[in-house]
């Protein structure tokens, strides 16, 4: 039950959380970096960290799982958050700072986040084990977005379309941020890419700045080329006068 | 080498491909149907198939290959697409025609199409197959999209929720599909799911219907309410007048 200096460091994934599943993660990353990812078994790990194999299954359910210790975790913050949710709530909004929850996780520990995405990289099994815990993340937002949208036309495809989107943008930001090697600002780039998305679906129909519409609003007059002038005056005037 | 009989029938994926691909397929669903997946091993699909095991390698990889045979073929196709596409294609309306050479792949064969349907969403193991697969498939139009894009501010944040978008949409539209049994129109639901997402982004800023413009047009007038009703009549006269 020893815990070695030379598990801990800056590889270790979390802090606060029991120091048996931390040095586990420590002693799995720094042997998938010294020997390779499949070249690594589950009692390498556990002699490193000076534990026993059940103290690993009782962490882990498979060597897969080490590489992602937090996604349990932030899945569930994310459906807490979601959960808490208010009906005034904007729901795109909502979503893209759900999304911000895993980028939060990710920029917490840049050396152990850039390790793994390039771990990630090289093993097609681990490249496979995050595809299924983005489409989890994904799906949880799609539900959240289902039931706020379930009074409109095609609420369905509209949650579906635009959980993807938000993940797609979240995750073009956070790669960006990954591929630099962790430097520069993840948060910027992250917002950058989640705006993009609320802009093809914005939260008001007309995204006019109110400040200036109270200032002085605007008048839109349609017409039929073919209208009557006198008609198109009355209009206008009528459009004019309305408070 | 024989070919049995019962190894044929609604189960075979595909037509005018070499038999007995086609009979490992159709007797690898029926022993899947019939007694579950994971107690399936490749020895009982060759044994139904009447062929050695060899001839299974030679044309799947694997036991989760032989249930998603036609994808290899039909992401091939949607890169030659792709590749044939003109400088003067709408590039979001072209993403959408290469994702129908998908739908068009399941709707070939309903039968077999529901089996796998429901077979997917029991083992695990296929689940994730399906989600690398689906990966492949968004990342062959967020490539396109990108080379389309190459020009653009934020083009390649644009290609990846474009095509993470469109495949959000097609998969809905299959989906719904294949949860009615493959009864009704595939093409027709997934026609309206793509339309959500085109008009997200749409080909040009307005989308005026062109036949009605030149029947009797629209004239426009925006004017501040503060504007004085003189230099209106005068904006609304100058509208009506041009040609």
């Amino acid at each position: 039950m020893s815990n070695p200096q030379k598990t801990e460091g800056e590889a270790a994934a979390t802090t606060g959380k029991p120091a048996m599943r931390d040095s586990l993660i420590a002693a799995a990353f720094q042997l998938f970096l010294d020997r390779g990812y499949e070249q690594t078994t589950i009692d390498d790990i556990v002699g490193l960290a000076g534990v026993g194999r059940r103290s690993f299954f009782r962490y882990f359910p498979s060597k897969e799982d080490v590489v992602f210790p937090d996604h349990e975790q932030c899945l569930a913050d994310m459906t807490a958050f979601l959960q808490d949710s208010a009906d005034t709530d904007d729901p795109v909004l909502k979503v893209c700072d759900a999304a911000r929850l895993v980028l939060r996780m990710y920029a917490e520990n840049p050396t152990f986040s850039v390790q793994r995405y390039r771990l990630t990289r090289k093993v097609p099994g681990l490249r496979a084990y995050e595809l299924s815990v983005v489409w989890r993340y994904e799906r949880t937002l799609a539900d959240y977005l289902r039931g706020r949208f379930a009074a409109r036309k095609d609420g369905t495809l509209r949650a579906d379309v635009v959980a993807a989107a938000v993940v797609a943008a979240h995750n073009h930001g956070l790669r960006s941020w990954l591929r630099a090697n962790g430097q520069g600002d993840a948060e910027a780039e992250v917002d950058h890419a989640l705006e993009y998305v609320r802009n093809a679906w914005p939260a008001k129909p007309q995204a006019q700045p109110a400040v200036e519409e109270e200032e002085d609003d605007v008048v839109v007059v349609i017409a039929k080329r073919s209208t009557p002038m006198w008609r198109v005056v009355r209009d206008v005037e009528a459009s004019l006068r309305r408070d």
